[in-house]
């Protein structure tokens, strides 16, 4: 882990979920370590850094008994993969981790009112504004009573990290869960520098004009707390900018992306977040992953045949809906396709509790039971809809796919497209909606998607399709060295060295 | 009408419907003359100027005769309100109006698919967008068949009014339904001053993604045809400037409300519309306007009763259905005031072919019935719904209303509330959306809604509902003189006045 950046002051991380979780089986304590690219990229800095701590939710019955345990503080936690815990210090690589435990009522107010689905909805555009939503005294005190009371719980906790600490840390927050936290720490430790990094897209003024005036401001004071708000993309950071100037009134520097609070200047600043290529690499190599491809390649990929792929949870926000109606409209309007291209379709389900995602799911088994039953040729079905959540499989099929469609009708940076880039041999064409924060890095290889327009998304899927062979190369070559050189590493070194400069130790 | 500024050129004006149609009845051919502070103002000022010319659309079959008489030529009708038709040059005070007779099915594709409900939607943010729109090759063959055809022809029908005038000319277009014009008539005639006045709200750059990349490109360069793009407020403007920079990549100045388009500097500048105070004036003494007061008074005011007022479209952006339920919130929370408050909503029925609109309509009963059945005390119903359209009712509670309900989701203006400020003389409070475009000037005489949020408006209608009688006054005297002092005529002045600047003539 050599190239990140080690730092000159105590690190703090803030995320709901943490780098580990713990449970138990019959030979007692568990422990899960998380997966994905930010918990390794945040683990492979914080195990090299004798005084960091990861602050997060305890997720599960036996983290909060761990916390307990401790009195709420802090545990060294090995990061190398064993089944259970080891009693006493750690060997190897090892992580402090602090587990913070909230009332379960206020946790649910917290994170199934507030953080999913009222701001994830507003984030991503999902309301239908004539119907939706509908604001009342329950969700004022879910508010209070929930996100404000958590965020005031985590933000108490990274506060007594940092005091533990000197007063003085690099702190590092995470997303849409946490907006009230910075302002709270800031109050406690004003002599911390802060970064509040949010993973999901940032609307303009006017979506945030759903919200009660007087919680979008404090949501918005909150992050203004931090010297430095992070998104994926310019549009966001520059949307986070005009917010504050027009809900807040603050001034603000649209070409230098600051916003003035009192004698404070807060920056917004765009770091896309990225992939580990190497660890894509190790999971393309395994056996597994070679297995599902031999399969996926004789079901799929005889006789000059085409694979469409994308691979999703099923938010109403990926518009899967309007990606089959597309792939319908080339089969209709290009009726040589028919039996020759399939679309190979892995979706995860995905908060099955919130009515408008189960209604989501069963829009999709419509139009794709419509589709197939129109365009079924020589017992081949045009769609493959596989309600499935298997890594290996997927690594498999963006290997071998002709095109990955990203249709998104908002989606803060969308992995799925830099994994393709990086995994796949066979010269993958992106089709990637314009709304994905990785079309502003990968839009010039892509194919453009508006998510809105079917008869465009079909266009667009056709040109793929056709493109010849060494474009169709060229392209993914070019897409697969920017995501090679803008891996997640650098995505965490780029926000640390602008730390290090507001800090002044550069 | 000495009042509006008399100008150094000659002037054509366009909007979808003019100032007068034409029908017919058993004793030969009729006159209808339009109605409302637009199409007085602009009549005001036409009928003084002896070179000005209305272009507009030919609404009717006895439209369409009128203008294949005249060779699609202007002709020149009487303003004075005579019910037939006069033969030979008119006496009195006239105005020129061209009919531009359009193909029915494009009209249709432009009026009926672009116009509304898509320009429409798109401008009141109603879509949800995970399921709608969906754009299809339908709607892109209506765009250029409908929306683009139908404007191309009236651009052609303004152009030609401007080369018969010498090539040099104002040009005053009007609202959505018109985005292309503008280009199509500077390219024909260099020389021209124009301004497009947009009298909807204008979102921001997200919420134009929503259409297909081509036309929302070819919407934005079609009003950059325009020396000033006008609209009411100055958060629309400032959307508009961003919507350049962000979707077309031109120079923007957000200070000064500019777009540098090749070497043109396009101003977007705002213009509050108003209405007309001596009209309503005259209105509010009418016989007509007593026997309603009469009749209203006793019905809602008796024994120290209180009213609120709502006079609307059923449009969902109108936000009835969410108005209705912060009523029914305040009863609940406010016992009390059962029996002693009542809801009078004067709405008038509205696009009842589209899906959403009727939808909403059945909605609007449901909650109202659900309402009245919890809350009806001693024979009394709480809210008394009336799906009329009469302008003398409507001025009679305007003139008698304690609190004037305005809690649009999105309005251009809402000309509503300017009324009521006028006619008042109960000192009504105006209980006003921050997202109604006359919340930026009567805003700080209001109360604010946020039309979200159900439990604020019930405060809101309690805070209203007990303010002290002699703020009320106070407030309404100061919402009064701000538009006695801003009237329909002084949109009109600033407006010409920045063109007589351009132009050069001062």
């Amino acid at each position: 882990m050599s190239d990140i950046d080690l730092l000159d002051l105590p690190l703090v991380l803030l995320s709901n979920r943490g780098p580990v979780s713990f449970d138990r089986d019959a030979s007692g304590r568990t422990v899960n370590r998380g997966a994905g690219g930010l918990v390794s990229a945040l683990s492979g800095l914080a195990e090299h850094l004798d005084d960091a701590v990861w602050v997060c939710g305890a997720a599960t019955p036996e983290d909060a008994a761990v916390a307990g345990e401790n009195d709420g503080g802090a545990i060294l936690v090995q990061t190398q993969p064993t089944p259970h815990v080891v009693e006493g210090q750690p060997d190897g690589p090892s992580i402090r981790v602090r587990l913070v435990v909230t009332d379960p009522d206020a946790y649910a107010d917290f994170y199934s009112v507030w953080s999913n689905p009222i701001l994830w909805f507003i984030q991503h555009g999902l309301y239908g504004r004539s119907l939706a939503p509908v604001l009342t005294r329950a969700e004022h005190d879910a508010f209070e009573n929930g996100y404000a009371a958590v965020n005031r719980a985590y933000a108490d906790a990274v506060a007594d990290e940092v005091r533990s600490r000197g007063g003085k840390a690099l702190v590092l927050l995470q997303d849409y869960h946490f907006y009230l936290v910075a302002e709270h720490v800031r109050e406690q430790c004003p002599d911390v520098v802060l970064t509040h990094f949010v993973h999901i897209p940032w609307p303009g003024p006017d979506e945030w004009r759903v919200l009660p005036g007087n919680i979008r401001e404090r949501l918005l004071r909150g992050l203004l707390g931090s010297d430095v708000v992070g998104f994926h993309t310019r549009r966001y950071a520059r949307n986070f900018v005009l917010c504050a100037g027009e809900l807040l009134g603050l001034p603000i520097n649209l070409d230098d992306l600051t916003v003035t609070v009192n004698d404070r200047v807060v920056s917004a600043r765009y770091y896309p977040i990225s992939v580990d290529p190497a660890a894509l690499d190790a999971t393309l190599a395994s056996e597994d992953v070679a297995a599902h491809m031999a399969m996926l390649r004789y079901v799929f990929l005889d006789e000059d045949r085409q694979l469409v792929l994308r691979v999703d949870r099923t938010d109403p926000s990926k518009n899967v809906v309007r990606g089959f109606l597309a792939f319908g409209t080339l089969l209709d309007q290009h009726p040589e396709l028919v039996g020759r291209v399939s679309f190979l379709a892995l979706l995860q389900p995905s908060r099955t509790d919130v009515p408008e995602y189960a209604d989501y799911i069963a829009l999709i088994g419509a139009v794709v039971a419509e589709i197939n039953a129109k365009h079924t040729k020589e017992g081949r079905q045009p769609i493959d809809l596989r309600m499935v959540e298997d890594f290996a499989l997927a690594v498999a099929a963006y290997s071998i796919c002709d095109v990955l469609m990203v249709n998104a009708i908002a989606d803060g940076m969308n992995l799925v497209a830099k994994e393709v880039a990086v995994v796949n041999r066979r010269g993958g064409v992106l089709a990637l909606s314009e709304m994905a924060g990785s079309h502003e890095e990968l839009g010039e290889f892509a194919v453009t998607l508006h998510p809105f327009d079917v008869q465009q998304m079909a266009d667009a899927l056709y040109t793929a399709l056709t493109m010849p062979m060494e474009e169709r190369h060229r392209r993914l070559a070019a897409a697969a060295e920017q995501v090679r050189t803008h891996d997640v590493r650098r995505w965490l070194n780029d926000q640390l060295a602008d730390l290090r400069h507001l800090a002044g130790f550069s």
